[in-house]
């Protein structure tokens, strides 16, 4: 089935992205939108556009009943969620078939499934993909907690069973830590999902974060697409993502990928999704969840393999097969991602809404811009800070790290303050050009040598 | 040897582009701009710049005491000339070797001998290059023209020895006619280029004009980049160029790749350079002309090559080889480039300077903007008319016409006249979707129905 007309259920530089896709499909793209949206980009570039609520997201953008009631007005043929907000809720999912309208994403069971974090976990192992040591389940006592840390040797990691972005997550070195902290990550994993479910996870030291795309269509056919090192994050926010990973060979490729196959194609996976892994000093990797989305960081990906994600994300749910297998994904050149966002890291990363009064950014062979940004546009203050993305690409990660460095240095976003110079430091860091990298990176290298210096 | 400093001896897009090769590569960039260009963006991204005289090219960018007055007071270890102004002047670039300043192209000898057209055509006819049947160098004499125009049989085109661009060119169907404009042509030429010398070429109708990206190094070794397809003109100028061309199977374009490699090896080229080619309807190919310089649409052959050429450029100027054979250099995807022009299609195309009050320009995957312009940039009437370039890359041809589509669509430049809604009619119309391109095209299919109907 062609798709003559797509609702976006997103904002920002996503909806953007995938509005983008649709008009070079020659598919009517309908936006939706909250009060605090009216004058948004991605409503600007849509054919339709329906104001679904409020400023406020649960009011707004996850507004199921309005969502669906747009859609139907409009006549769409498919949603697309875009990441976050509606995009890893079965039940969403699930509506949008009831009313006929094709969710592009995966079948509702596979979200239900990768949703909870100890069962994907549980299911993985069984699939045959390696997983970190630790406990089958929730743990369910205090008692049960201390056995199973026991097993797998501390230190461990507790984490929220329905979570994500690190809350409800709580290191402990020692029984006696793990007592401590077992109550406060219920309590937060409680506040942030609704469920105080638990689980316990061996704690890797200097891990790397390490994913790997999938693209599964429903006839049965699936590739991967290579990694993405998304090792370099804040409070488990990622910050620059690039691919192919420094620390992955061609051998650790197949051998992720393959893993990662397994785990797709076990759960009856269609579309595109990432299989997260922590990668060890050693070269072991070991399941961390999986997301059931286009992801923030799919541009890195698209410039080493000349795929279009978003796409083939709606090729494959209009029923189209991939057509190549994995033979013909062939990975080039070196891509890195910077999330541009409106927060000031003087202020503790507080999020920094407002006027953008100025706004240019760079151009030339290798320099691509997924933004939501441009001059006169005001940052909400309801949203995420991320206003949007610079990707560079080039031959060899030194060459795109010199192009990173000289995009960043051309960027100029005036009238709020911005991530920016941060992600100079970053790319100018000698340890990262290196290649060195670990999720501790960012606090280590960059925010405490700051603050000691008194340097912003 | 590596630069340290590089003089860029340009403006416009180009000087932009060069600045930000310089940069990546961590070379210091001196711009140089006239009275009437302080505010440009050129200016703006070096790190250092310098004024070389008032407003009028001859009196600035083509200033070469200024121009060398500026790199030695900059202590520069090499000058860009980008493309146009001093880029083909043998006698500037000798005049720079006089300085020990490195010029950034080929040796002047070889511009020299592609500088004359007439000259260049018997080179290469000599060096195995099939050239179109025409004189033997100038023709000196009304009774010459005639009958070598005899000999190679009517239609025929008149050219300047010197030329380019289309003056001084004329074409005659019969002798009478070729008597009529043997003169209006040498006056022309004359009046362009200072030399009255013209030649004479079989005319072939409804040509494609396709050139080869050639690279050669300081060593001997030389490789093409595959062909650019540019045929939709107006006038004589450029405005779409794709790579590859629709009409260029693979065993045309390494026919064509290997008669370019072996005219540029024949006159000891180094540095970048291309070879223009007519291609008929048969698929015989002609050499035209070569230019001895970076083109404007070099771009899609970065796109499609994953090469950067102007740093090719400063790399093999540095003395550097070229560390890649022909069986490294890889054609991926397909690449379309639109020359964006302040001028006003409605009105004969007169360049339309002035203030550009808004400026949004698109991204996302595939796109690249390399422009000079920005949101408050006064277009100056002094010079050429295009501002900036649109250039798409997608998987394969119909990809890349969506892509570039949709991006025109939400290219926005505010405040002045632009070609961008004729941009947009060439990339929708069927012929050019088809491929069926001849440099007839646009007058053709774009500007006589858009005449007939009254329509800007």
């Amino acid at each position: 089935m062609e798709f003559r007309k797509v609702l976006v259920a997103n904002r920002g530089e996503i909806a953007v992205r995938i509005i983008r896709a649709l008009h070079q499909m020659n598919v009517e793209a309908v936006a939706i939108y909250s009060e605090a949206d009216r004058d948004a980009l991605h409503v600007r570039l849509a054919d339709q556009a329906v104001c679904v609520g409020p400023a406020p997201s649960t009011q707004s953008y996850l507004n199921t009943p309005n969502i669906i009631s747009a859609a139907l007005l409009t006549g769409v043929d498919a949603i697309h969620p875009g990441y976050g907000y509606l995009s890893e809720r079965a039940d969403f999912s699930e509506i949008c078939e009831s009313h006929g309208i094709v969710f592009i994403g995966p079948p509702a069971a596979a979200i239900q499934q990768m949703g909870d974090k100890a069962q994907a976990r549980a299911f993985m192992r069984q699939a045959g993909v390696p997983v970190l040591p630790g406990s089958e389940g929730p743990v369910s006592s205090e008692r049960q907690a201390l056995k199973v840390a026991g097993e797998i040797g501390y230190p461990v990691l507790v984490k929220a069973s329905a979570g994500g972005g690190g809350r409800g997550m709580r290191a402990a070195a020692t029984p006696e830590e793990l007592q401590r902290v077992l109550q406060p990550a219920r309590n937060e994993a409680e506040a942030a999902f609704g469920s105080a479910d638990v689980y316990l996870e061996r704690l890797i030291t200097r891990p790397r974060h390490v994913e790997i795309q999938v693209l599964a269509d429903r006839h049965g056919h699936a590739v991967h697409l290579g990694e993405r090192e998304c090792s370099l994050q804040r409070r488990h926010q990622k910050v620059v993502e690039e691919s192919p990973s420094p620390a992955v060979s061609p051998e650790l490729r197949a051998r992720m990928g393959e893993a990662a196959l397994r785990g797709v194609q076990a759960c009856g996976y269609v579309n595109a999704g990432t299989v997260e892994f922590l990668l060890d000093e050693q070269g072991n990797f070991y399941f961390l969840e999986m997301n059931t989305r286009i992801q923030v960081e799919h541009p890195v990906t698209e410039e080493v393999t000349g795929l279009d994600l978003v796409r083939e994300q709606i090729r494959i749910a209009e029923g189209e097969p991939l057509g190549y297998d994995q033979a013909g994904v062939v990975i080039r050149g070196h891509a890195i991602e910077c999330r541009l966002n409106a927060e000031d890291p003087s202020r503790n990363f507080m999020p920094s809404p407002g006027l953008i009064r100025r706004y240019h950014v760079p151009g030339g062979p290798g320099v691509r811009v997924d933004s939501a940004a441009f001059a006169g546009y005001v940052v909400p203050p309801y949203y995420d800070s991320m206003f949007g993305k610079l990707i560079v690409r080039d031959r060899d990660r030194a060459g795109a790290i010199a192009r990173m460095s000289e995009a960043l240095d051309e960027l100029e976003v005036e009238g709020l303050a911005t991530n920016i110079a941060l992600l100079r430091a970053i790319v100018r860091d000698p340890v990262f050009q290196a290649g060195t990298l670990s999720t501790d990176f960012i606090e280590e290298r960059i925010l405490k040598p700051a603050q000691l210096q008194g340097r912003r």
